[in-house]
C-alpha cells in the first residue's frame, strides 16, 4: 500500500543543537526507495507503508547505536483508496 | 526494541462522526501485546517498536478493506536506551 | 469558542531526564479555568480557544525565563459546531 | 517573541477531498505578517508567537463561519532563546 508521510525525529539529552542528527536521519532515509522532500519541520516521505514504517524503525534503531539515548518521533501517515497518493499530488 | 507510542487516526470522507471507527482501531490494536490506554486525543501504546508499526499498518489495511477511503493517522513514538520505557514509567 | 487540546511540551539541551519541565508545564496549565487529563503523551486540555492558545504562549514564556533554552510543542486543537466539544464527550 | 510553527489543519465531515478548504487556511495566513512555506504535510510559518496563535484562531472561526463543521488542527510550535529562529535556520 503506497502512503505519505511526515517523519520529525527529535534526538533528547544531546544538547540544543540536534542538526547533525537530523542529517543523519535524512541520510538513512535517503537509502531506501522513497521520495523525499526535508522542509523546516521534517522530511516528507512517499513510498510504500511497510518500507517507510521499517525505515522508521531502523532509522531509531541506528540513532541508538550510534549513542542517541532518547527519542521522540512525531509522524504522519496517509494512505487513501480512491486514487494513487503522492507528494506531488498533495502540494497545493 | 520497547517503545511507547500514542495514535490518533482520523478517517476522511465518513461524515462528522468519527467514533465508530476510533471504536474499532482500538479494537484491532487490542488484537496485540501491547499495554493500550485510551484518552480524548489518541491512545498510547507500550510495546515492541516493530509490533507497534506492524499494527499500524494493519490498522491502515484493515480500515480501508472495511470501506474507509482516506486516512490520516498522527503517531508519537518514543524509544531510549538508559531505562526501560514503559507508560507508567512516564506519566507525572 | 470552546475547544479541545493535547499539548506535549519538549524542552531541548535539557538532558536526558525532563520530566521537571514537563511537570513545571502542567503546574502552570493548572493556574487557568480548564479541565485537564495528563496521560503518558502529553496533556488534554479543555477550555476557551482563545485561553488554551493564550496558555501556550505562556507556557513558553515562562519555561524559557526559567532557563529552558530551546522548545518544541506539539498541539492538537479540535472545535466543532454542530454540539458542544468536551474531553468527556471525546472518550469512547 | 519570534516562533517557528507547523499548521496542519483537517477539516471533518467535508468529504474525501479537502483541498478547498487547505487552499483557504493557507490564503488565510498569507494576509498576516508571516513568512509561509506550504508542503505536503502541512504549512511552515514564521512569525511572532503571538501573531501565530491568533491566526490560527481566526482560521477556526472563519472556517466554520463558512460551513465546516469540525476541525482538527496539528500545530507543532518552536522557540528558542539562545539565537534567532527562522524558517531559514531550520533547513538542513
Amino acid at each position: 500500500m503506497k502512503a505519505t508521510a511526515e517523519l520529525q525525529l527529535i534526538p533528547i539529552g544531546e544538547g540544543v543543537s540536534v542538526r547533525a542528527r537530523v542529517k543523519r536521519v535524512v541520510e538513512l532515509l535517503a537509502g531506501y526507495d522513497f521520495i523525499l522532500e526535508s522542509h523546516a519541520s521534517g522530511t516528507d516521505i512517499e513510498g510504500e507503508l511497510e518500507d517507510i514504517l521499517r525505515a522508521i524503525e531502523a532509522v531509531h534503531a541506528t540513532l541508538h547505536e550510534e549513542g542517541v539515548v532518547r527519542i521522540v518521533s512525531f509522524l504522519k501517515l496517509e494512505t487513501r483508496t480512491d486514487k494513487e497518493i503522492s507528494l506531488a499530488g498533495k502540494r497545493l
